[in-house]
């Protein structure tokens, strides 16, 4: 839509269709727009100085965790795929497959990472030789490809941007200690920048990534009770060092197999952030990756008034130059028009500036989660305005706290889940013996999956939820984006 | 190889065999890899903190050039890469195509990007309404991929990464400013942080991008005397508006279509990099991109001494953080050893200390590109290394700049040219009249294309180098990557 015709529209009421809803602040905030092809989004400006400022909160953790970055290709040889058994059978419905390149016909297929895997293990497999070339600890950031039957906008996508990390180690206990730490890097980054309170856990048998030992998981609570698993981090073992043959020269002069892991982390994230903190007015950005922190809206109707607001405003911005990302609306809408649009974009703070402010010396602050309104010395706005954004940083955290526990239920068997999930979704807490077949029943009957076993919170004591049996651990079960 | 059998290695003579030199650097420096898949490397670690280093300073200015960044899909179906004719003949046999997803065809092709105007600017249809809308002004970093018959690490890969900025403007005149404003950007950027220096100039028809109406270019002289295209900005004119529906409404309220534009860089300035810079003993990296700026190599043969040595390194490491970019080399290797893999990898300075410098309050610092060797108070390092370095950097270009003029030719005639460019090859600049046919007998007979039509310098006085005939203009010609 022009700008000129184009006017904050309704969005759906978030009880009332919440998936609607969160549609409608996805393309209404301009964070993305449908693409010409099928399950493919386009990141428009906004969305992406959004992922940008994500990104490099986490790739600032990640080499401080010692990691580097690589590129490694976006093909992938079919005969390479199919090295692990496992993996490629978790994989191979959901790959883009490459045939021909200009005129000709390609004599092996090429697929399109779905993750890459196999193509980093097979350079490790050249790289490493003795125990002194471990740890390998090697990220990338890139696009990959899954062939998704049904799509959202940022949740499911056919092509999606993400980082993956990919290490090797001597020993299993590293292996092992890398796996949570890349888990701890994740809570931090996600709990600390988007706010957004999280469960650490274990996934179930079936749950796990397709050829991995043991997948971690971070999940998190939407606002409609739903779960979303907002990150992974998966230890294999040695079994794809043992497909990929990634041995090395150990200390005592024996040849052994690497233990490897994997972690990424995606743009699914910011359908994370839109649908844990947005409102019946749209979005809310926690202020650590808002692209604008502030927006300031000038209001004046004659000229001369036109003149002092303008002065006043070059001065706040000279002063808060580098200390919070402000951008003034200068447009030629009405002040009522950039309220209700930056309120749908979910800017932390409004600063309001009309003639009477000046003459006052100061500005309407009105902070966009509790609408809270006041007025602030315009010599003051160094200060508080950072204040205020720290405040509302960890109010969002707060808020989607409080939210979670009060959807976080004890359940004591699957009739009592099968009640209450119709009711109200949300966590529910059980024990569970370990079998497939009680989760495949909780499954079926609730719609509600394993999302994890937690590793925190949980003492297993009790019957299991579906056959009764005794000596199972804690599973919190929900349904799942 | 393993860190443990892995020495300094000779390289390939670079007056003997240029182009072994250069895939010899690209390997034993570690910046790149052959991977598994024909065509495509692996960007090492080394290679990509280079590489995030560039993008950072480019991104910069893009950024403050009032640009935003975006990502649109990495698939374009078929029928849209048909839509303008001439860009999908001059694209078609490089395409990789996607013929299948999982066990089933697809209904429509759908081409790996080798380039995204036709899908970003079937966006811009959907986004432009009025003119109030303009100018877009919108830039991704991606991978894209064109189907390369040769290949050569960084010059040309079957996939590689790049940005690609795309703009769509009111008038004919903003478009025509923007093209040679982001000329003037890589200007900058690969002036002042490559310290490549540069000949500003437009395309010949023969050479322009597929449906330009004008291409301008930034051209480079290697080690070997070769030109290199280091990056180019194209106006389309509104070419690609009218086949892609980019209009709006105007001022006084006519519909008219856009003026668009597109411009990129890409992996391979890298290879420009090494090639620019290096010399007989490997890589040499500007400081302002290098991922280590100053390498430290301690000395020690007795316990005593490693613990003054470490004692004196930890100080120096704590004054200079935030400062320069330091790397301490505390592997088992030998300083010799150390010194030659430093070199090879090009660390702009190294930085060594031994008992004797520690007690003497000193190090030894020591230019990649010099070889210069003093001794630096450490009380000085702090101010003395970052003068250090961007007196290093000031000199690449220099050196690179007398290299080029040394090799820079005024030619009047296709016969002086056959008969110079096979003593030495270089920038030749004659007059030339403009027609295709000239053009091609020079490429036929020499070797050498038609490189630009430089923006200063030229006169065109004279006949053309080939037919005689005089009104032409100036051109260099150069053999080229």
């Amino acid at each position: 839509m022009s700008q000129e015709t184009r006017f904050v529209q309704d969005i759906a009421d978030q009880e009332d269709d919440f998936s609607r809803w969160y549609t409608d602040v996805v393309l209404k905030a301009e964070l993305a727009d449908y693409s010409p092809v099928r399950g493919c989004m386009v990141i428009r400006p906004y969305g992406f100085a959004l992922w940008e400022n994500m990104r490099d909160a986490l790739d600032s953790r990640i080499k401080a965790t010692g990691h580097v970055n690589a590129y490694f290709p976006l093909f992938i040889p079919e005969s390479l795929l199919k090295k692990e058994a496992e993996h490629v059978e978790g994989f191979n419905p959901e790959v883009a497959w490459v045939t021909a390149a200009g005129d000709e016909d390609l004599e092996e297929r090429l697929a399109i990472r779905p993750t890459s895997e196999v193509m980093i293990l097979t350079m490790y497999s050249k790289w490493v030789q003795s125990w002194r070339d471990l740890p390998l600890l090697i990220n990338q950031w890139a696009n990959v490809v899954r062939w998704e039957k049904r799509t959202h906008m940022f949740l499911r996508t056919t092509e999606f941007l993400w980082q993956e990390g990919h290490t090797a180690h001597r020993t299993e206990q590293e292996a092992q200690e890398e796996v949570l730490r890349m888990l701890e890097v994740y809570r931090d980054f996600v709990e600390t920048e988007l706010a957004i309170p999280l469960v650490l856990g274990r996934k179930s048998e079936s749950e796990k990534f397709a050829g991995a030992q043991a997948t971690y998981t971070i999940e998190a609570m939407m606002g409609d009770g739903r779960a979303l698993q907002a990150g992974t981090s998966h230890g294999f073992g040695q079994h794809f060092a043992e497909a990929f043959n990634i041995s090395f020269l150990d200390m005592d002069g024996e040849r052994r197999n690497a233990w490897t892991t994997s972690w990424g982390m995606t743009t699914r994230l910011i359908g994370a952030l839109i649908m844990t903190h947005g409102d019946a007015s749209g979005l809310i950005l926690p202020p650590r990756v808002a692209p604008h922190q502030v927006v300031v809206i000038p209001i004046f109707r004659k000229d001369d008034e036109e003149e002092r607001v303008r002065e006043a405003i070059n001065e706040i911005t000279q002063r808060l130059a580098g200390q919070v990302r402000l951008h003034v609306d200068w447009s030629e809408h009405t002040p009522g028009w950039k309220f209700n649009e930056w309120e749908l974009r979910g800017v932390p703070i409004r600063l309001e500036i009309g003639p009477r402010d000046v003459a006052a010396g100061q500005a309407t602050v009105v902070r966009r989660d509790t609408r809270e309104k006041q007025a602030v010395p315009l010599g003051e706005l160094a200060t508080r305005l950072p204040a205020l954004l720290d405040d509302i940083q960890h109010a969002l955290f707060e808020r989607a706290l409080a939210f979670r526990e009060s959807r976080t239920h004890q359940i004591s068997s699957i009739d009592e889940l099968a009640a209450q999930i119709e009711q109200e979704r949300g966590f529910f807490w059980a024990v569970w013996c370990g079998s497939a077949a009680c989760e495949t029943a909780v499954k079926t009957r609730t719609g509600a999956t394993l999302r994890c076993l937690p590793l925190e919170g949980g003492d297993g004591v009790g019957p299991c939820l579906v056959c009764g049996q005794s000596g199972g651990k804690t599973a919190i079960f929900a349904r799942a984006y």
